[in-house]
């Protein structure tokens, strides 16, 4: 029998709250390791301390609380940051419902004999450090080296930025003794048009994409705007247009790989000077290793042909590697029959976005993970979620709760 | 008779001195109605009043000083501002030359019976506050409506700028009255490779190039980088790279016909996060109108095609327009005369660059350019002019002035 009671109205009230720290119009810019970021950790934990949770924060600025019986605990949870002028839903339903699968259980009276710890992870996005799945990889002893000193913009390091926040600034603290977890689930929003569009409400995620990551740079000479001929020109940015072209080509013309440039800069970026110097960022993601080295392979006959032809200097930066990971099998059967008892027939589905999850899975944790349907793509004001659709999510993680730790 | 005495090694210790303000490794960054601007032209004045000239600055921030008798001045000089990381020789030589001049008349004890002053102007490169040829606009009449209300990145306004540097706020004030002109002369480096080709060190300037100028944005849609598939995808700066190509290829199509794309920005500017906006900047001259305007129209007629083809928005915003400029025919053939006077061919050419002779043309007063060969581009730390070149411009134009003022 399934556990009934969790409510689209609170998931959708709590959602709303999370959401008016660091509102922007009608996005959300709450970076990691930022009060934005500290408030929206507070506020989770206020409601889970309602729930007789026992909260606890570790050194690298993620949030936990714990409730019922002894042992090794079943971690549920997702993370709390954005990325600028991000959506509402993206990381941050994922804890709500977390929350709210505990509500469910308690309105079941259901007696957790077994601990589970809900989890709100810091900085999954990486936007402000540049580290990806900052919080979780902290936990689960995946932080590369050195990774206290990354900077941001302004030049603040990781750990300035937890010294600021009232930690001691060092985020290997907060490594999770192996073994002492049993599982960790993780309820995310799709971020993808497929569960709309089969007109599903969850899915079960089978693996997390492999992504590589790295900069461009492409080096031209600088020159001014009037007085070079066209003919005698090495613009960098116009090498670069050339290049982020053959990219999008490269990943089209493999079965599911993506590859995109977010960010991009020219130097000395004034109006009447041709660009001496241009920097991307590139992103390539595929569900197979071999499809993720094949797009990279095609940029870099791209950019050595460019050389030649324009007379520029393209180099690829180190390329930081995420591995295509699949999660726990035992899990998504038992995930699926979590969905199946609360009601909803979930497919199992690829995840083309990276999450905690992985980190969870490589460190030799069980991960599993619930996909919510959405709309309106993510990483942007227009992500959307049905609170009925997160509701369903609470009870199937409820009903998975209920037979790992009732 | 020729005018001797200009000293090539006076004017490289000159120029080294102005490069040192605002010296940035081999390049100057000393943008418009800046402190390094400032003294920049408080050098220059040191060396003019130490000539015997009456040193003033008007309300624009240009300086000024004045040496011989009563009337109507011949006005010299050139800009004593940079672009980020510019080139010494830019602006700052013409001015360096002009001093020479003077100098080189004193020695020779030419009495001036008509007045010669010397102007340096305040932020011509327009960087700071996207107003190109500021100072000499302000001064001819030609500053567009609400200039002082124009600000920099920052936010900080021209009014603002210039009240910081001690003035009023308002550059209107600085307005020559009409008709008390008798004549413009402008000596600059040429910033392009023809007189080093030719094997010349002069050319007299006969048109200056017409100059379109906005800004282009393409509005995409904002999504997730490992969720959206490459075929649903609405990229702001993959439609602005083919943009951008499309540009290239207008203007290589016209002959003497350029664009450049100097700055690039994206919203939201996230490494995964494909972006949903991207801005940039659209600079195109010829000494053609009707170039002009076709390199124009092929960039609004591939843009259309963008927004049919990758379902994105393109716009062009109102383009700044400088018109194709003859300069004064008759100081054409003064200067010419000069030129062989001091020893130099100087062939004719035209200006790929605008520069502040365009306004005094403009306004009605007769303006005339002596380039000076000049290697390794410009608007570059590369930027190289030979001293004894600048050396015999400062005798081309101290025989002019001994024509025009002796």
């Amino acid at each position: 029998m399934a556990v009934i009671g969790p409510s689209a109205r609170r998931i959708a009230e709590r959602a709303a709250a999370l959401a008016r720290i660091g509102a922007v119009g009608e996005g959300v810019t709450r970076l990691g390791l930022t009060p934005e970021e500290r408030r929206a950790h507070a506020l989770v934990a206020r409601w889970l301390a309602e729930l007789g949770g026992r909260v606890r924060r570790d050194e690298a600025g993620n949030v936990f609380a714990r409730v019922g019986g002894g042992g090794s605990p079943v971690l549920i949870g997702s993370h709390l940051d954005s990325v600028p002028e991000g959506g509402r839903y993206d990381g941050a339903l994922g804890v709500v419902v977390a929350v709210e699968a505990l509500e469910a259980l308690r309105a079941a009276k259901v007696v957790l004999r077994r601990p589970v710890e809900v989890v709100g992870w810091a900085d999954e996005e990486g936007v402000r450090f540049g580290l990806g799945l900052y919080g979780s990889s902290a936990a689960f002893g995946r932080l590369p080296a050195q990774a206290a000193e990354r900077t941001d913009a302004r030049g603040v390091s990781i750990r300035e930025a937890l010294r600021a926040l009232g930690l001691r600034g060092d985020p290997a603290r907060a490594r999770i003794r192996k073994g002492s977890l049993r599982a960790y689930i993780e309820p995310h929003i799709e971020q993808g048009p497929r569960l709309a569009r089969q007109g599903r409400a969850l899915a079960v995620v089978t693996t997390i994409v492999g992504i590589a990551h790295g900069r461009v740079t492409v080096r031209g000479r600088q020159d001014h705007a009037g007085t070079t001929p066209m003919s005698e020109r090495r613009d960098a940015l116009a090498a670069a247009a050339d290049l982020i072209a053959a990219i999008a080509r490269a990943a089209a013309a493999r079965r599911d790989a993506v590859a995109t440039v977010g960010e991009i800069a020219v130097r000395p970026g004034a109006k009447n000077v041709v660009p001496g110097e241009c920097a991307f960022s590139l992103d390539v993601r595929a569900p197979r290793e071999r499809d993720v080295a094949a797009v990279l392979r095609a940029v870099r006959v791209a950019a050595a042909a460019l050389d030649r032809e324009r007379g520029v200097r393209t180099s690829l930066g180190r390329m930081d590697r995420v591995p295509v990971t699949a999660l726990d099998r035992s899990l998504r059967g038992l995930l699926r029959r979590a969905c199946a008892a609360a009601g909803v027939d979930a497919p199992e589905l690829v995840s083309g976005a990276g999450h905690d999850a992985m980190n969870a899975q490589l460190d030799g944790v069980p991960a599993g993970m619930i996909f919510i349907r959405s709309r309106g793509g993510s990483h942007s004001p227009r992500e959307a979620a049905d609170p009925r659709d997160a509701a369903r999510a609470a009870a199937a993680l409820a009903e998975a709760l209920r037979e790992l730790c009732g």
